[in-house]
């Protein structure tokens, strides 16, 4: 296992070097290839899903999750149009930042670089390897990838495909790698390949982010815990909020940038919350709240200390009063995930006060959680969303898997 | 023990919230008052340093690294003075990065933001404590400091004396602690504070740094080890170098960004090898060299392979010859750190090759690796020199210690 791993590393950090040399327009020849790679190929790539789902089915895995791992022609052909709208992407590397001379005369610039070798390590939806290995190549990166047990055969076929193409239309082999076996040491061993590897992006629920975080030896980027808040303030308007709160939560209740909980001020909250639970029930919401909501819709479920925490990726929702703007400050910095939380008011003071203090990633006004994600906000296609504080917060596309390095240029300088 | 790391965090993270919204003129006000602190508690400080140099002198420790621990008046007044000018830096939070409208009217912006709580977990030299002290207040972040067991009662002195002089000058109780106890299980309690702190920095030798790495659940920025390269082409000015490689080695050896390695074309290496290493033993300094170096200059040390991977730190270098650039890149790629490396050639297509294709982050053409420092830069005092490549890459002053938040703002925008 050691040596599988070791080698597939060690082979990406070789590629790494030669891709970060490589000219835009190699990098697009080879994913518009890919792409039709991966077309050509859709029979192939579905005969090794049809393995997995019986699999899954066998192993009585829910219908929810095997939706997600089903591969259809149409699926297939939203990986390849993915793939040819990141080679439409503007290339980051090579970018100079910036150059600045010193008053001795040294000029110092900053280059935008690829970071090198990019591991990740993802649950069940086998569209994540294409979608990545895309944004990789797009960056200058070499990928390790590490999928899900349940689509083993489904993204071991994905990376052939993909890496063949990759290496007929001249890019590096090595430069997109699939781990083909599922043991868990597998994983382990890549969270040590610190020599080698030099991000490592864990993608899935909250039980394989938190053991990637704990035990990796990589730095991590940490992606897409969930738990998001929509405040309604008392100057908001009401039926709008309403149908932002259904939207934020219905629209994919099973995204990381649904909303969770609602927070109403409580001079509003007579008169608004009977209206968005019934809404909310009519599409099939549960809804549990705080005991003051709970005396207002005498019927909603009573919400525990742990609900405030929780993000239920399914169709419930936390409804809580609070008395004005800082008390849903603090409950969403105490309890939130750090990931996309919205005000609704019509009051620019409260607003501002709002997107200062929430200390999440995407903070809005006015808007539905629903629009945290890389092609909404015009980046592109994403590798994941970043919940954490360094390198890159919110959504990471291809410029984000991008570091940048000082060139200083003397004349003979020494340092006096 | 982990009550006493627990609530430091805790009061941390409250700090920084409040931290997060000040205006600069109360940060720079509160930094002028404790630079005038430092120096009136001067007496108290030095009384705090002699207690520790007289403990490590008992426990029989080196020379050179007491000098590194001793204060002075004039010490403690360069630290005040470092005070003062990080409070001249520009104020690197609440800029608004950018802005743009998304085709459905979504306004979306990026607005740079403290980090929140950063750690710093440092050996030996007790003015870190007040640099960093210094660098985290005006970058709007709360400090958890945990200095090295040597310096104990120095930094602990130092941090009450800046902590009351902030508190005076309206800064939140907990903006600033320094950890008042040395027990190991202390450092290992605040790596595991993942919640409360953002980012954590170790800033020492590499042992230090690998357990850092290896242990922490938090984020961490790798700062410093310096295995630095020097590559003189067969085209470099040759006397120009010598002096460029004295400068770099000797000047302070023990800093990071000291010179430990010299790669030499094989077309010149006959005529310089031998007199750099007459220069370098001038110095005292002791070098140690592969075969070819040694069938040239024959009393020169065998160098080992371990040799190459090695941070002397100290008055000693290691020669090799190579065939061209692209030897040089891969000896470097291989077995240097990623921190500062020199191409000295007056060939311009050879000298972008060298900082295009070497992994390090601070690239030199004709100039000594001495100026890898955020004073030389012109980016203000560091709080270390970052080697990894997410976040941060060299040396990292106040506006690295920032992030980004998006905002963004609709007018009850929901998706489609």
């Amino acid at each position: 296992m050691t040596d599988l791993i070791l080698d597939m590393c060690r082979k990406a950090k070789e590629a790494s070097y030669k891709l970060a040399k490589l000219p835009t327009e190699a990098k697009n020849h080879a994913l518009y290839n890919m792409a039709e790679a991966l077309e050509k190929n859709a029979h192939k790539i579905l005969g090794a899903n049809r393995k997995d789902v019986e699999a899954s089915r066998k192993r009585g895995v829910k219908t929810a999750l095997i939706d997600r791992l089903i591969l259809t022609e149409k699926r297939i052909s939203n990986m390849a149009e993915c793939l040819r709208e990141v080679a439409e992407l503007p290339d980051p590397v090579g970018e100079i930042v910036k150059t600045w001379t010193r008053p001795n005369g040294l000029i110092i610039g900053q280059l935008r670089v690829p970071l090198g070798v990019v591991a990740l390590i993802y649950e069940s939806r086998p569209d994540v390897t294409s979608d990545a290995s895309g944004i990789c190549l797009k960056s200058g990166n070499a990928v390790v990838l590490r999928g899900g047990s349940d689509a083993i055969n489904s993204n071991i076929a994905i990376g052939e495909v993909l890496s063949e193409a990759a290496v007929e239309s001249g890019i590096s082999d090595g430069a997109i790698q699939v781990v083909p076996v599922t043991e868990r040491g597998a994983a382990v061993e890549l969270m040590g390949m610190r020599e080698y590897v030099d991000v490592l992006i864990p993608r899935g629920g909250a039980g394989l982010i938190r053991t990637v975080v704990e035990n990796s030896k990589i730095p991590v980027i940490e992606t897409g815990t969930g738990n998001c808040h929509i405040y309604v303030e008392k100057d908001a308007d009401l039926e709008r909020a309403v149908d932002i709160i259904i939207n934020a939560k219905c629209q994919r209740p099973g995204t990381c940038n649904s909303a969770e909980k609602v927070l109403v001020h409580r001079h509003v909250a007579a008169g608004f919350i009977p209206e968005a639970v019934k809404a909310l029930r009519s599409q099939g919401v549960e809804v549990r709240g705080c005991d003051e909501t709970r005396s207002i819709v005498t019927d909603v479920i009573p919400a525990t200390e742990e609900d405030w925490y929780k993000e239920y990726l399914d169709l419930i929702i936390g409804f809580k009063v609070v008395g004005g703007v800082e008390e849903a400050i603090d409950h969403i910095n105490k309890y939130g995930t750090h990931h996309s939380d919205v005000i609704l008011t019509s009051d620019f003071n409260e607003a501002l006060s709002f997107i200062r203090s929430v200390d999440s990633a995407a903070v809005y006004w006015n808007a539905s959680t629903r629009f945290t994600d890389g092609n909404q906000y015009g980046l592109g296609a994403e590798i994941g969303i970043s919940t954490q504080k360094i390198h890159a917060r919110g959504p990471m596309s291809a410029q984000h898997l991008t570091t940048m390095k000082y060139f200083i240029l003397g004349r003979g300088h020494i340092r006096e």
